[in-house]
């Protein structure tokens, strides 16, 4: 029994699916939320720098003597599990290899579509998962980096969103896929376009809930779960102004967020 | 005369238009261009960010010797010209005076629309500074989130991105404007669609030129103006890992870059 609190970490405000995942799973935990909004989107950037930011986040989650940390985002989960765990002193829980597993266990011929931020699926990250997994896997991945935007613009269910995600997905319905992972924190809310473009005999993964069971399965097995009465209420940290965060939080949690800090990840430059 | 160099900055790589109108129009001056690659995007961006990373900026500038700042980036334009000036001790241009400039100049009613990022645009900078041009001109403005990431994936005239300037652009051409300003580095790619949603008869304004002549205009009067004989090749410096840069910038310039440098903008985190 740990009551310390598990950190979650995401490059925005993506990652609060799985944070909503963990609070429903694990309701006796205290949750820690860090958000890096003020260098969003983490995608498009390069191994190196992603690294940097996923250090200093976790350092800062390390400051707020968390027990576990859990990386929601898919870019850092395939580029930067080493960085997080970096002096950490606690186990880091990645999306990747939870995605994976569940991808493996939902696919009947064993090929698998992966989509995801260039980042993501320029690391081959989930491919070398499912293959641990499975050997004889076929892989077929491609970066989508329009769908964090079209989810961003709220615009999920429209002629644009059936559009961009028939551009995209066209390759992987030709080479015949029978499961899709949702390689990003932000592909879920796109989900009825996905299914439509895939068809409906495409299982679609998305790792929230597989990563919440991960992280019983270690909390249970470290003997680390914390047990009632009640919990304190969730903490979230974000590097840009609140104001903004505090809105979609809302949407994707379906209640309102009470304790909300500014953190700072880089401090003033040298010179 | 002046020989220092005349520095650039831009959040990304988009700012390569502004540097490609310096360049041409200004052949005898050195050119320093910086683009916070690790950062970008500015637009979705709290003003108070903004300005952070415009500080940054502008002191890695001024530690160039730069005998002028060029902000070739409408968002830190629109909201972070102050803090670029703090300390700057050089003068420092935008984007937006030159923009608002030549759209009063090219419309003939005095409806004018101005399309940009979310950040531009909820700062009203372009509207007032065409206010104070022109009292009486109608300004129109939508933020456009989609614009960038469809000129970064190259998607700039298929059915995606027509159907995206005519989701955004419909309120602006039911509206009348008989001018547009592109507010954002980015748009000129998709100046073709763009035309084409809005009409042949609607004028589109592009800064980079304008503020090309701002520029010879401010350094002529104080007598800064470099003269031969020829010059240094501009230094690049991008906060990010650089190949990824090169090869835009190719696309952006229409050749190669001799000097690309790694710039430190943030420094090692306190704790």
């Amino acid at each position: 029994m740990d009551p310390r609190p598990i950190g979650v970490f995401d490059s925005g405000v993506g990652g609060l699916t799985v944070f909503r995942a963990l609070a429903a799973a694990l309701p006796d935990e205290a949750l820690v939320y860090l958000g890096d909004t003020a260098r969003v989107p983490y995608g498009p950037k390069s191994p190196e720098t992603v690294q940097r930011y996923a250090r200093e986040a976790s350092r800062f989650l390390k400051r707020q003597d968390v027990k576990m940390m859990v990386v929601a985002c898919n870019t850092v989960s395939s580029v930067a599990m080493e960085a997080m765990e970096e002096g950490a002193e606690v186990p880091v829980v990645g999306v990747i290899l939870p995605g994976a597993q569940r991808a493996v266990e939902a696919s009947r011929r064993g090929r698998i579509g992966v989509i995801g931020t260039r980042a993501t699926v320029a690391s081959e990250a989930y491919a070398r998962a499912i293959h641990d997994l499975r050997p004889a896997a076929e892989v077929v991945s491609r970066a989508c980096p329009l769908f964090v935007p079209l989810a961003e613009e709220g615009w999920t269910d429209n002629p644009v969103a059936r559009q961009v995600a028939d551009a995209y997905l066209a390759p992987l319905r030709e080479a015949g896929v029978d499961t899709l992972v949702l390689g990003c924190t932000h592909y879920p809310l796109l989900r009825g376009v996905l299914q439509e473009a895939m068809g409906p005999d495409v299982a679609l993964v998305d790792s929230a809930d597989s990563v919440a069971e991960e992280v019983r399965r270690r909390l249970a097995s470290d003997r680390r779960l914390a047990h009632g009465p009640g919990t304190t209420a969730p903490r979230f940290f974000v590097t840009d102004a609140p104001g903004p965060f505090l809105e979609v939080a809302r949407r994707f949690l379906g209640e309102p967020i009470v304790h909300l800090e500014r953190a700072e990840l880089e401090s003033a430059p040298a010179w």
